[in-house]
């Protein structure tokens, strides 16, 4: 029997794929990375993925577990050799239990993002986890790579929000570790060691999630500010009076807006005036467990007296929930009206918050002295120190210029987060497209605990290689 | 020259102790577990910390890393062969740095946990966690066992409140991985293995805490409930009315607020009547970001509701920080009452908070059915799940009958435990007193995993051994 035909003995023919049907899985959505697989295939249960495991296992065969296919890292496409089965979650895709006293749920990898958090609405409770692609991602790959999102300020990354695993390891055995508890300290924190691992480790099946009471009200703003360190200076003044109320806090250049007024006209910038010509714009977003004129009253104390302090330029505070929408729809925007700059060169990092003005001056200088002429174009999740910090070709470049000088611009970026203490991947993951550069900027030491753990729990090197880690060195 | 005169050679005469100056560091504080040492090393830097461990690697001493000895489950106590070296971190007691606007603060591990969240007040900033050992215990140590206490609810356990770590190997490697970062998604999470791993994989020399926004006020109540059934119904009301400002919520059986008036007559159970006869209390606590009357409005609120729907029998909310921290001290008072019940046999359990009644009855029953007559003595952090479930010996049993019965209790409670999904060990660790009960309640996978994992990081078994995980087997 040939390898695939052992994998049809196993699952059955439809749940076994090659060829021109297999071939969606075998490149990434962005369409950057293209690899080849022996097959794709789709397990129905936790028991039939450790079956493909354990003939894995005895095989040596290469395993690339994948969720919504939806990474921005090429952590869940093969490499070019063909020898990898793809191994495809979206079949586990089953709300196990919710359990509204304990406020958990438990749901399999392959369940939607989006339809999670529909079910924890249904039982009248938050899953805060939100993030652009929630219509087509999935749970087990939103954990196998830590996936933040824009509630990270107040409810923390995917990790934050997970209370137990089940996983099956590289030998097809199970961990049963499906706990509702949010205390346990019986040994070492595997959870959290799978969670991030990015498949490299094992394969996560089904996870106990941690739900929360749905706001009663929200509110939000749109602040003009003079400087990043003004930004700074309200972000703190916001977290001391809202404290865990406040839920969103974004950082927006100028030229973002006006990229997303550019390409689409009915979208507007809320300020009029020399506000409107300020380089600095933040949202802010405060989740009331009270009312709607709580949540106002309580903005308008903050702000109004961020005003009187002289940290914030102008505000506008949403009157209603259109309003409030059509702000979060000009940061949501951005993305997309970035190609009104041409491609760009996207970086994903966190400083710490405290250094992100120093950060932003040092790292723009850095960038013109190297290459005169070129646009930033900077947004992001300044509450959690996370800043998608891109390089557009400016007036100076053509796409080609851009293009040819991406390596350098990454390690004028990375070098410059680098030095201020700071992350080259907040929240993307590494897969592929960092892998290289980790140990540039990576302590040794951890480098080589990470190879060691990865030895430990995938001696044959078996699970997504090439992933996270350069291969073993043996 | 012999081991020890190694050992002050490296760390000079006074930081080197024997004989009988050793004598405090290899007794556990309650006097339960008493070892021996070759030495007891207080080395005053990291670098020296790494000096001793790279001594232990080349000489196979083991090692036993302690702070402030304040531990429950013997982790930080040698064995009797006098083997090991004991390697305090009192001496690394400094706070290195303090960054408001980044809210974080870069601690040492023999930093005294009451002197953290001093030097996070004096910034005008709060560090959450909080426990009755706090004037004693040090953040090492709080992180070596991720430590929980009454804050939990809202703050997490120890592991929660950190970014980042500084460890040293048991091969005399420092990482330098003080990240003052919210998201880091480059690679496998070192830092939550090795919080929780109580000196087993390595030692934390130094670690960079989160730091939050004072609370501008705070607001206690208790209430007198019926059954355990109203108190998790009340516990889910409050989530929904306070959210994130639901900062306690602690379940005392009726009896230890007896125990404690007995103790100690000045204090006064504070309800009058058919109340003060309940079997349940509450003790609930609510801090605010706006003002002390406007928590006082919101508790009122939601346990008007309660009482409305026939949940709460009874409600006493504090007027005044005299009145709300009588409250409070009546509840802190229950472990030192627990005398009044004579010598007890305690658990430290979780379970989810959907089943805790059905716990409580079907545990109270079965210990009724083996022990006529025993006593049950119940209090704990019912927000988090976790119960001190302790047991005394009632009317019917001598001090002696019930320490005979020691080891049979805790098979049918940790039993019952178990079939109820729960942890036998929600905050206290493992250490010497609960290793040989894992294997028993552990997922058989799991336990696996944490040995490949204890063998791949300290692969000579030097770090504190014979805690947490029996020896490997090789």
């Amino acid at each position: 029997m040939s390898r695939v035909d052992e994998l049809v003995h196993m699952l059955g023919q439809s749940h076994v794929l090659t060829g021109e049907e297999a071939q969606p899985y075998t490149v990434d959505w962005r369409g950057r990375y293209t690899g080849q697989a022996l097959a794709v295939v789709r397990p129905g249960s936790v028991d039939e993925v450790a079956a493909v495991m354990r003939w894995s296992a005895a095989h040596r065969v290469p395993i690339v577990p994948q969720g919504g296919n939806t990474g921005l890292c090429g952590g869940a496409t093969p490499d070019s050799t063909g020898d990898a089965v793809v191994l495809s979650l979206a079949r586990l895709n089953q709300v196990r239990s919710v359990d509204t006293d304990n406020d958990t749920m438990v749901v399999e990898a392959g369940c939607i993002l989006q339809s999670v958090q529909q079910a924890a609405r249904d039982a009248g409770r938050l899953f805060p986890l939100s993030l652009a692609a929630e219509g087509s991602c999935t749970v087990g790959g939103n954990l196998a790579t830590n996936a933040g999102g824009t509630q990270v300020l107040r409810y923390g990354n995917a990790r934050d929000l997970v209370l137990g695993l089940e996983v099956v390891t590289p030998e097809g055995d199970i961990w049963h570790g499906l706990r509702g508890l949010r205390k346990d300290n019986t040994g070492y924190d595997l959870r959290n060691l799978y969670i991030g691992s990015e498949g490299t480790l094992g394969i996560i099946t089904a996870a106990t999630i941690k739900l929360y009471p749905l706001p009663v009200a929200q509110c939000t703003a749109m602040l003009a500010l003079n400087s990043v360190e003004d930004a700074v200076k309200v972000l703190s003044m916001a977290r001391q009076g809202f404290g865990a109320a406040l839920t969103g806090f974004e950082l927006i250049a100028r030229n973002c807006l006006e990229g997303v007024t550019h390409c689409y006209p009915q979208q507007r910038i809320p300020f009029d005036g020399p506000s409107a010509g300020l380089p600095w714009y933040a949202l802010l977003e405060l989740s009331d467990s009270e009312s709607a004129e709580h949540a106002r009253e309580r903005f308008e104390a903050v702000v109004g007296e961020a005003i009187e302090a002289g940290v914030v330029a102008d505000a506008v505070i949403a009157e209603n929930i259109t309003q409030s929408k059509a702000l979060w729809h000009l940061r949501e925007s951005i993305p997309l009206a970035e190609k009104a700059f041409g491609k760009s060169i996207k970086h994903d990092v966190s400083i710490p918050v405290s250094r992100m003005a120093d950060f932003v001056r040092t790292t723009n200088a850095a960038l013109q002295s190297h290459f005169p002429g070129i646009q930033h174009v900077i947004f992001g999740h300044l509450g959690d120190g996370n800043l998608h910090y891109n390089v557009a070709r400016g007036d100076v470049f053509s796409e080609a210029d851009l293009l040819d000088r991406q390596a350098a611009i990454y390690d004028v970026v990375h070098d410059s987060v680098h030095q201020f203490g700071g992350s080259i991947s907040a929240e993307h993951g590494v897969g592929q497209l960092k892998r290289d550069a980790l140990p540039r900027y990576k302590d040794p030491v951890e480098l080589a605990l990470m190879h060691r753990i990865k030895q430990a729990l995938d001696p044959q090197g078996l699970m997504n290689p090439g992933k996270v880690l350069a291969a073993a060195k043996h």
